[in-house]
């Protein structure tokens, strides 16, 4: 079978950049065409990455955007912030699509990016040009998108599980605190203390306490559900596991609901999104129930004594909050069905 | 040297029991006389638990109030929740002092009792004679407890973290919101897919929300500290570790102030506490820096643009939540200082 | 396209079976028309197992042969050892292909059998009509098979690491000691103390030293191979994580040589068998390599000093171990290509 | 009560440096006056390592010899090897007694250490009059020690499960293989991705598989031993878990045994030595049953089919393989009784 369009990726290297290979391998659509990492050029990707042998064995790519040009239609950068706004007005100029993982175009605001993030912002016209790309709530936008902005780890499975919740006026936008606790692969391949294993092993840490840079991010999201500027409480926590977000979050409730009622709304706002499955009353998500696939579950409580209403969302962060998404994003821009490639039963356990 | 008390420790062989013993081994004050398990007596407690090889080799006794009687003074009952309080108006008829792991006589309402915990409740006369042994806050009535109920493990990393904050009308007691994660031992020794190995490791999971045992025992603490009935929401997760409990609490602050200024008074508050350590400004406690110790680590974020405080409050649930707190309050009810035998510096990593 | 056989799994609640799921989901050429559990019939099999939500709902059913019959060409039995052998000799009277994973046909001497598993041996005709699927030595048998019995998860990790060098006669059969090491999903989803969380978590024990069921299965293909009786030492040890098992195999060289040639003569021998792959001179393959998928990666160490050399061999214990090298069985047993349905790419971090 | 010695210890800020402070905190008769850190001189050593807030708060000094020489008595040298050798001989010249954690002594062959180490070694007269400080097996010689050579982790694992066999002439002694495995912290608090926590987490991984730099150092004890030139087979494996050695040991017996004679006579070779514990028959020890402590438990099987001994080995490799059999060594060369400061319990769960 002939695939229909190339792919490169830059930043292959990464975990973001094996996980796009392990999904795209599967892709009936799409053939890998060039893997790019400016450290390793011209070695194997297996020789880092010896799952990879007898699978992908390409050469690593030097970052050369006329030979990416030739070898590609579509790229996908997963490099660190500060990086992909480097590469990509050239990628765009020529002529390629781009999905972007680095969190660099995923903010209107260039002050707020360089609030947040501490490097320059890309240029107005491209900011504006990008799609932000969650894919269940965006899918129209995305379609026509020629760069992608794929969403952060935390904002999709925080903006999944509270968008429903807030577009039917359900809860109080002022209200929101999202409790976010992720497994070590968010922080990447790159080492630190943090992430160093004796130090993380048998131990909980709370990590940039209202200070993280997917604030702005959801609060963006979130604002424009409800037309007004909204200002969350936001606290991630580092988990001794490698793979899974799980957002619990706190809403107040605007006027007193149950359960099955949430239930009912939330299926009827994801008809057809087969990504997100909802959990029925009484049954919360936990983080191995959707690793390794690109679902998003969730499920809720509502405490009649307080009135507020506690929403649990749970992703694989390399999977719905990277490279699974990042995929079903490029499934919608080309017009194919959004699960081509992505239909992986979660590895249980 | 010769000891002053003699010990019975009830329910010795689930994992309170073995850190009371981990901890008495090295009390100047207290000698263990006897070791208690009905399922297993006869045997030495080293059979099944061979860390205790060659460091303490009794034999479990039956449950027999003459013999506990003539062996002991005190008596820890670590015993599942609804047996306790079937053994323990005999023990105190016996005029032995007790002091109770269970959570049978933590509710001073029976009838919350039997609704949260669906055991028949203790006598209206032993709930009241019990006293509740948050050690840092409630010294005073400990000092003379001849019954003591120990504290939960959520319960008093929640308690501490927040009653300095309600005390000095900082926080509005309605919106408090409490989201804590523990590690497996919390749920003991006895088996259940929930702790299941290949259930838990690597993997993140929501239990009991809003429906935890431990809510009532939270809000009789705090609704006793501000002086009005105060409702909680309560979240409970499991991490895949072993030891260690972190709450992450928010609130409304009543009126702006700093992070400074709390820790300052929190210092205030605690002072002459050894066992509860402030951290400084931007530093957040992890679990794994109090683990096998009896401290609890509490640090603090406010975000001015929200107007609400962080708390962040970590113990090891074993010590600090079970045997570690237990013998500070026997050391209380003693009259000796109360960090006899419990200055054992965290073990790290 | 409509799938070419049906197949049924009995045991479908446990690990093996929920993978048996993940793998034939995906099998162009199989459809499960029944999932069995006699503890759980008439509940949707997504109620124990929610990472099925949206992808696999069959309600379970009795175990009943003449259901059965009906619904199935193909059945799985993933029972616990001492189960299988009670339902098999109807299966295969109903005309039914059985694959099974039980270990109850594995050893061909019913006395050994017995000695090992504590159970009454299946029948002798059984024993003898039984194959054994080692997938990749026993090809030719496995195309005939109408009762496949699945290699251990352990035989199948060190008779693949060890068969190629006890073939050419490079290692003497006398002298071999398999290490073994496994993550706790390879005890089942039954409860124990063994695999309780806070028992097995930061821990690493040995158990069954000399004495774990799979040492006569190993023995007789090992001695299948050389022609002669053969003992191995052979040690299990628990290691505190999900999937994986890693052989480290001690052998005397018969005569000297070096890893490349080993490395060499072990590719010749697995040529055109795409799941074994032998890695490059200095490097040795480490279990998460492998998991989630179907390969075995096997790695050499040479000492001249002392003349041993050390082979070391990893699978993914529900996969290649059970799940994975059943579904290559059927695919052998049907005449298509082993790795219909099995192309998944580790899934790695 | 004022403390008999004053100890310095040099690298404290790694994982080695902070287990000697948690162990000599409670020793009665040690106070540490001085921490060494040249990386971090100048900021508490509570900075870095929260968890001793509180608990010792000393400001880091340079490395000084003549602040030293003022402050201490003795001098830990927790340093990377290559960097203790350039230290000891201006420590020992300033009449300080030195017990070096490092390895850089333990060889007395400066050309073997190159070779292993690939640093320079040591002077001839520095090698020769260093001490190798298995506690239990040179006593004699450590009770005069002035620079003490503290065993490497792996090495006291299995030195102290191997030489009363071979002392007995139990075994045969070139058919010595040792299979280890061990926890992240062995590694230390360098960052390497082999340690890396998604890297290692739900992964066992081999290493420098006949490769290790301690394999000299075992090969140096034993033939010590048995007075003659004695070559294992060694093979050291990652596991996901922070602490903890497991070397499982393999070798012939000269003639049969059984299990409760071998027993029994490890029972006398340690008689006295209160921190090496012999199994009883079938149980076998497992990491965390010594973890936090100084203990070393050995078990046994014999396999009389093949006429092989297995002897499995564990120890903290933080305490028994470094800080604690440091201190160990420390009260032997004061004339204190070698378990001063070490009665801790080992931390279960």
């Amino acid at each position: 079978m002939s695939k229909q369009i190339r792919a490169a990726i830059i930043g292959s290297t990464g975990y973001g950049g094996v996980e796009l290979i392990r999904f795209l391998l599967h892709h009936p659509k799409v053939e890998i065409t060039s893997v790019v990492s400016s450290s390793s050029a011209g070695e194997s990707i297996a020789v880092g990455f010896p799952h990879l042998n007898h699978v992908m064995e390409l050469d690593l790519d030097q970052v050369d955007i006329d030979v990416i040009q030739n070898k590609a239609d579509v790229v996908f950068t997963a490099t660190p912030s500060g990086v992909s706004s480097g590469l990509i007005p050239d990628l765009l100029a020529a002529g390629l699509k781009v999905i972007d993982l680095s969190g660099d175009y995923r903010l209107k605001s260039g002050e707020l990016y360089e609030k947040w993030y501490k490097h320059t912002p890309p240029t107005e016209a491209h900011l504006q040009q990008a799609i932000y790309g969650l894919s269940e709530v965006f899918k129209e936008e995305i379609r026509e998108a020629e760069l992608l902005s794929n969403p952060g780890c935390y904002p999709t499975a925080a903006s999944l599980g509270l968008i429903p919740a807030l577009s039917m006026k359900r809860i109080d936008p002022k209200s929101i605190i999202i409790d976010a606790k992720s497994g070590a692969s968010g922080a990447g391949r790159k080492l630190g203390l943090s992430v160093h294993y004796a130090e993380l092993n048998e131990n909980l840490k709370p990590y940039k306490v209202n200070q993280h840079q997917h604030i702005p991010e959801i609060e963006q999201t979130l604002s424009g559900i409800v037309n007004e500027q909204t200002t969350i409480t936001f606290t991630t926590h580092l988990v001794p596991m490698t793979r899974g977000i799980l957002c619990t979050m706190y809403a107040d409730l605007l006027e007193p609901c149950n359960e099955q009622q949430l239930i009912n709304e939330y299926r009827d706002y994801y008809k057809g999104r087969p990504f997100v499955r909802i959990r029925n009353k009484g049954s919360w998500p936990s983080t191995k129930e959707v690793s390794g696939s690109n679902y998003c579950d969730i499920g809720f409580s509502i405490d009649e004594r307080t009135g507020r209403v506690t929403i649990l969302s749970v992703i694989d962060n390399v999977v719905k909050g990277a490279a699974g998404q990042a995929i079903q994003n490029l499934n919608l821009m080309m017009g194919w069905d959004e699960t081509t490639g992505l239909q992986m039963t979660p590895v249980y356990p």
